[in-house]
């Protein structure tokens, strides 16, 4: 049916996996060689995505040790493809045959019906399962160690749940510290109340059996100017074709974003200007990208997530073998809002693509 | 420098060409052979997007009339690459040195001049001129045809000009009618009041010297369900990575989009049942999307597009020879805002992406 | 460094590993879902090419036995990307700094050291090694049998050790029992007595303390017509651009080969005839393959494999460090003759290559 | 039916046209910015392909005049798609219905019949016209100077017409101005003598209203070492996935080729040793490449070329709509050997292939 879960040029990353399969995984092919990694710093971005953080993470978060099939030796890349794998410890073997008849609301369940023809592992989702996307934070987990390392900094936080706001990144001028901090919490926000507020809501929702979607913000520094290109090449186009790929993005927008349909191009315009002979522009609406290439300026770019699907109210739906409306109730545990568990994977997501558009650019003799 | 103006993985896409250069034009490699193909069709939405329809259109239309290099014979496809032609007739050799050197906020002067080391055609934005979208247009108006002989129907319109807004698409069911009507408009719009509104709020842009941005909706139904994949294969991940390269395009959305973020799973997720056998969902949230896989619901997706970055007033810039400061001011005439011939060009970009997604999900026997 | 162990359009092969690592493995993304997997063939695949089938076979084919990670449920394919682990059991920590430092004469050690600047795993060749094939064989195994269960049918010979020589495969008529009878065998021949005469002088080289090369032919029934394209999409450049990923690979010929060149067109043309209301070609020197599309005869092609270059004999060669010149003397056992082995590799490749071409052409639904 | 005519990573190649239709031509996107052009020499190039060159020359050289449509300014790149155009003066309008049903031994009438139902353009073979190679001629000739600027000669001969043998190259050491002599000859040979018995032979062919094939071989010599990798994307892989796009190439071979497997490890492998503080190896069997990569060591490989398929002499074949055999007469005057136009268009495929390696190992900073 075509490859769908394989994606970029000078790097091409493929991620495997079902979420009760045996196991889940990345490979990376095309990263530079003789770069140390930091294989803590993995396991904490990992654990930043991690599910049921709080008292009972233990188990779940040794499912989620990635071990290093290939590419890596002595901690450092070897040059070869890079596979991380996971096993999937944690799946006890549940009835999710009654998933497969009655598709959850907002899951894939009925779409992937279609596509595999009911082939496909329904369990937790299978390929189309949240948990895929730890893969995803692993393989981000190594490039943005390579980007690092070459001073770009990676940072995201929480901007909204429901309605609830933290602060907006700086346009022109974010901390690296700033984003090096946010990259290393579990609830990244830039105005410490807005955590507590923002935990208000979720929990609200999950006393009404319900879920609340949000938004994530991302920047990042030190990437170098002069990268992207027209068309199809550009950052914009590069960087979504990756991020719309996890799931519960439903949209992205770059710096000023849909703020700049309201605006005058005298507005919108960034003006340009030498600050110890280096260019900058005053404002930053452009996300730090004009013509789909870097200016230099930080890149800023927000995505929209929606509501966890899975929700415990009673939800209409249908029976695809009676073919006859029918009522659904999910149960389990479910997160009642993954907002703060999407920030690590969109800051993943992005470097894995950066990586490549610097690649593309070919820095990797520099780097 | 690395391919940044070709697309594709079935049907591969590459698009040439230089504001003022020779000629401008597009290859599209892939396409079904033996299909018919309406030539005044493709002109017609060529001309939507071409400017100064008004009063001066003749001479610019000239300019804007594709000539088939190959791949039709007979006007149908004969399944080698087609190549659609269109010459630069009206490109006076103006002085663009001074642009070279003071680059235009934002522009793509600055970025296309450190990425291109000074050697890019800067004349009227050479690669990176909103022109090359001409090219985008015709190809995606062959794409559109053979995607409307198989019951496609994609139509798009102005949804808001600044702060003037049209009606939005109905969420569930839009008539292939509405679709039809609005593909055929230079500035369509679904509330008839809204175009007189929406050019009051341009008039008022041009009056001031300046320019103003908006969004673009657009609709597709009949798309078939099943289509797509998890992952990066996702309509999502595809359909943005075509429609980014839109020049102006600084934010996507799908379904409820960025309304998601506030919204609660019970509100988000749209309930399945049964109609007349046909499995239907009662709102459309998803945009017609579930998993990266259609659902058989109409595709919603908006644009938002920036302000003309050219503007008569007076701006801000640098001089990158002297490296110092330095007001830049914009001469000829701009177009106050290119929403409207916006529309058609994400028109085509979208039937470029839908028929490469129904390519690759094995349809092409079928076409 | 660039991606280079990824292959494939709408299936896409990832093969990772390096011969002393952890494990080794391959993800085959874009398969059709819901086809029945018979794991016994695959493992018998891999074990025509493992190394040491006669007396000490068991430990390594323990070392070979595939482990599906994803992909497959109750073998039958998910569609979702399946991935294939060996664990590397077999990997005693032997000392290969000398190789890093004098690189071994026809072996990649020194165009490694060049490429990954010395930071790739040198143990065993690393991700240069012989053993990577083994992940083609498993993916390929998977492959053919899809192929297989659509009439297609794969199989090869050892056509040449040295200047012994088998029977070639008949040109129009290639029985499938024939093909099926040589995909099973460890030294896959169509004359009986050609084995007895190759091994005799495989043995010679042996205790000559050396190796030898040989050729391998591959023949496909069954495959349909009208498959592949003009240019780069043509069945040729297809299969050429995975075959020649196999190391030892030096030349690569379709149909007739080099003898096209020393013959006349009037010999070279396959006069078409029909049969039963069938089209067919009186000879087959086209291969199967006219203006890089398939004709329906069988499809025929012979891969040149260059002697293994490990041998015991005193070699001349460089120390990288001193810059000097060194002699150089491999030890360990080593195969004088990898032709054999090839063959399964050589189906497996163009069971992969022949899949995406089917994919491509729009097959998969059919499928 | 998915694209075949586009080709590449970092550069992207697409060529389009057929033999009669209104143009044919590539674009090239990706190329470096900035770098000079010399349109005489592309001419030239083309010049060596183009067919009649003796008296009537003028008129076909004419029509095949390349136009630049877009990437160049003041003969230098500009980093923007490159597109070349070559108008199709000389088609005057034949009557080749017949050939649409009584297909032409040996050419792609019959399979492209299959692949496009009969919708594709006969006419002159259409897309899978030699003429095409016009086309890859003029995008290689614009990479080659991009190659030969940084020291890389690319340069071919006719190896062998029928059984008639021009002198091989030699193998470790090949004189630049040797390459940059046969690069601008029509009928390229090492041993001057060779042409004439070559043209005895293609007179006798002729005379025969026959055809007659040859091999080509192409040396590549101050290509960077280290340049390529394992597995897919070695050089072989890639050169062949361009060269066997040629028309008529049924074989290609790198360094020792066929040969290799009638050799022995001790014959075949190349020693290394040191010369002025240089690592070359004393003989070069390898063409150049350990695993995928380039050794410094001069590039050789080889291409088998079938006869001219077109021969006066009647044929047997079938006619499509009777469905019955029905002997075959081609009539007009036809190439009796293709062999020595197609040195150029080989020496241009491989200098496409060889800029993408180059760009893909992130040479493009340095070029």
């Amino acid at each position: 049916m075509s490859a769908t879960s394989s994606w970029g040029t000078n790097i091409k990353l493929s991620i495997f996996g079902e979420s009760h399969g045996p196991a889940i995984g990345a490979v990376l092919d095309g990263l530079p060689a003789g770069v140390p990694l930091c294989m803590e710093d993995i396991e904490a971005q990992m654990a930043r995505r991690a599910p049921g953080r709080d008292k009972s993470s233990t188990p779940r978060k040794e499912a989620d040790t990635p071990r290093f099939a290939s590419g890596v030796l002595d901690n450092h890349t070897t040059g070869a493809p890079l596979c991380i794998l996971i096993e999937n410890t944690n799946t006890r073997s549940q009835d999710y045959a009654n998933l497969a008849l009655v598709p959850r609301p907002g899951h894939a369940d009925y779409t992937a019906f279609l596509r595999y023809g009911g082939h496909n592992d329904v369990r937790g989702g299978g390929h189309f399962s949240g948990r895929l996307t730890a893969c995803l934070c692993a393989a981000g987990a190594v490039c943005r160690q390579i980007l690092l390392q070459r001073g770009v900094h990676i940072g995201g936080h929480v901007l909204s749940v429901g309605s609830s706001f933290d602060e907006a990144f700086p346009e022109v001028e974010i901390p690296s510290s700033l984003l090096d901090r946010l990259s290393r919490e579990y609830f990244p926000v830039i105005r410490p109340d807005a955590e507590t507020q923002m935990r208000a809501v979720i929990e609200e929702a999950r006393m009404a059996r319900n879920s609340v979607g949000g938004t994530v913000e991302i920047a990042v520094s030190g990437f170098p100017a002069g990268i992207g290109g027209p068309l199809f090449g550009g950052v914009e186009p590069v960087l979504s074709s990756i991020l719309f790929g996890i799931p519960a993005v439903k949209g992205i927008e770059f710096g000023a974003g849909f703020q700049v349909a309201k605006a005058r191009g005298s507005e919108n315009n960034d003006p340009f200007y030498y600050q110890d002979g280096q260019v900058r522009t005053k404002t930053n609406h452009a996300g730090g990208i004009l013509g789909g290439i870097t200016t230099g300026m930080p890149l800023l770019f927000r995505l929209a997530l929606k509501p966890t699907s899975s929700i415990s109210l009673t939800q209409e739906s249908i029976n695809l073998s009676t073919q006859s409306n029918e009522a659904l109730e999910v149960h389990g545990r479910h997160d009642p809002c993954i907002v703060p568990r999407a920030v690590p994977v969109a800051e993943a997501a992005a470097a894995v693509a950066l990586l490549d558009l610097l690649l593309t650019a070919g820095d990797q003799r520099t780097l």
